[in-house]
């Protein structure tokens, strides 16, 4: 990470900031700046909220009261943590990556995030400068988002007992009440699309805790995927299902799929898009890239009648440049994965036993 | 912690559980557990659902709808994170913890809860044995407030890079359109009230942390306020703020009403309910229970005519019998809290400025 560090910008200065904002007057995180006191409130008012401040979370109610007009929608809800680790990569940080990967759950189920909410765990002697980094870097992946984190949370654990940063968001939005996406829904004969290069993120990470250079760095693709998704559900609104291969990759997706919808999936080698640079990194660590994560692609099943319709919205739009129609649902081996091989084989792709790419996310 | 730990009981055998559940094969919690894989898979199936499968949870989508009619109702929403240490404790545990400590901060802002998440960071080696255990009692937790966890997320971490368990719980909770809480609304002429003795989950962690023995150990208070909460805006619509008093005690709250409403805050000492080995414990740690924290226990300001109706109806409910009134909102020194002493002196109780007790919640 040295490059990415060395190189890295004051917060104050980065183009991610809106306007000049106070300062901290301490360097590093203190187990004082979890009290609930004095200290709590000078991490909140001065690293916080001066890139967070888009709204409710001003307040400093210990509640976020949401506007929200649901007529003819129905409130869905998801969290996650992200314990990534170097907290900054190519592409992206952990703070990009929490408001993505949430966001991005609440558009595979078809919804529009309303609002996130974020919590903090901090490791006595975290630098307060990685923080503003982090925050403004937040605010920034709101913004392409559109949504605002409405509310927050700081805990400070002693050094040794935590890893920098750890941070948790949750986010609700709402969905039109038509919608039934679902991985129970996939049936025999729909479609299987995704929706551009697999593997990036977590080589993009792998390739920066192991050290190893290529020609061109490979950046994470975290991105907002709720674009992308009200652009799909308008042009094909009987989209079976739509899932973000995160941790697991698409591997893990399709055999999630598999099992939920009690139906076979075949996917072909040659189809499936994974960038050159992707594919030789994962040759020299030992990956299949169909295990490797990815924090701004979907997978969507959809009826075969309406895939070429689908696919041309989404190649339409900059986050989907790259799909393609990966694979087909199919009536034999209900609950099982396979895979045909570029030479023509066909093998059983299984869900990840063990651990492959530890806190990649 | 000796006692608390060697007399557990097995998750199974503890009458918090209500069904015989499958087992983890596992004794350890693995890297692998938070693959997103089959290890993942295990954890969910055989650790966390047999205890929380309170519904949609179990339908293993990435998101929750939540079944929610709010017609004359606000959405709010409010997230926590739970560090505290150790796990175990007289009264609770964290898991109990992060489910009255969310379903508090949607009480005192007058919510009744629709839905919780949670999420939870493990370290890895951690013993599956106390994660079924605080399944077992967040289950518990949430029955006794009425509230599911209806979606949530696992990570883990490298041994050494964080402690055990860090869960962080959010929840949303639909308020009634015409409440209008917040600490902004004090004014002069308003009573204080409290509804119980303060310092109790405090002095139980540090009890236990300094290996502190009484003839009656001091249990914390962790308890779901949203009875209590209902109870009281039933009798008492114009209630101004309630406000839990946590990390930081009742000095921090009362501190945060000042400055937010830009009124004085008087309390009287001999008004104050704190229980005799609470005061005890406290003289020996060298803590003032006025900065204590509790999670049982709200603060509620209300004008000073309806306070003896609204004292009355806290008293009667079952968690509010210890309530008092304790001070007023008052015109002189705006933003400061000052303190009559029981021998008649006043001094300011100012903001706590360093950390009192780390990870107390």
């Amino acid at each position: 990470m040295p490059n990415e560090r060395d190189g890295r910008l004051d917060a104050r200065e980065n183009e991610n900031t809106v306007c000049p904002v106070p300062r901290s007057q301490y360097d590093h995180v203190l187990l004082g700046h979890g009290s609930g006191g004095k200290l709590s409130a000078d991490l909140i008012q001065n690293v916080f909220l001066p890139h967070l401040d888009t709204g409710p979370v001003t307040e400093l109610e210990d509640s976020a009261t949401i506007p929200c007009d649901p007529r003819d929608h129905q409130l869905v809800m998801t969290t996650d943590s992200f314990v990534v680790r170097p907290l900054f990569f190519p592409g992206g940080d952990i703070g990009r990556l929490a408001v993505h990967g949430t966001v991005n759950d609440l558009a595979v189920c078809g919804a529009q995030p309303l609002s996130l909410s974020a919590a903090f765990i901090l490791e006595e002697g975290t630098p307060i400068s990685d923080l503003e980094r982090i925050a403004a870097s937040m605010r920034a992946a709101c913004d392409e988002a559109g949504v605002q984190i409405v509310t927050g949370d700081t805990k400070v654990v002693d050094r040794g007992k935590g890893d920098q940063v750890f941070i948790t968001t949750t986010g609700i939005g709402l969905r039109p009440a038509g919608l039934a996406l679902s991985i129970r829904n996939a049936r025999a004969g729909d479609t299987i699309l995704a929706s551009g290069t697999l593997g990036d993120h977590g080589v993009a990470i792998m390739s920066l805790r192991e050290g190893i250079q290529f020609e061109t760095t490979v950046e994470s693709d975290t991105a907002p995927l709720n674009g992308l998704t009200r652009t799909m559900l308008r042009v094909c609104p009987r989209i079976r299902c739509m899932r973000d291969p995160t941790r697991g990759g698409l591997a893990s997706t399709l055999n999630e799929l598999a099992t939920a919808s009690r139906a076979g999936v075949k996917i072909d080698e040659a189809s499936i898009p994974v960038r050159d640079e992707v594919r030789a990194a994962c040759d020299l660590l030992g990956l299949d890239p169909l295990y490797v994560a990815n924090e701004g692609k979907l997978i969507a099943v959809a009826p075969a009648e309406d895939a070429q319709r689908l696919l041309q919205a989404m190649r339409e739009h900059p986050l989907g440049r790259d799909s393609a129609i990966i694979g087909q649902v199919v009536d034999e081996h209900p609950g099982m994965v396979t895979q045909r091989s570029l030479i023509g084989g066909e093998r059983i792709v299984s869900m990840l036993a063990g651990e492959q790419l530890p806190r990649i996310c």
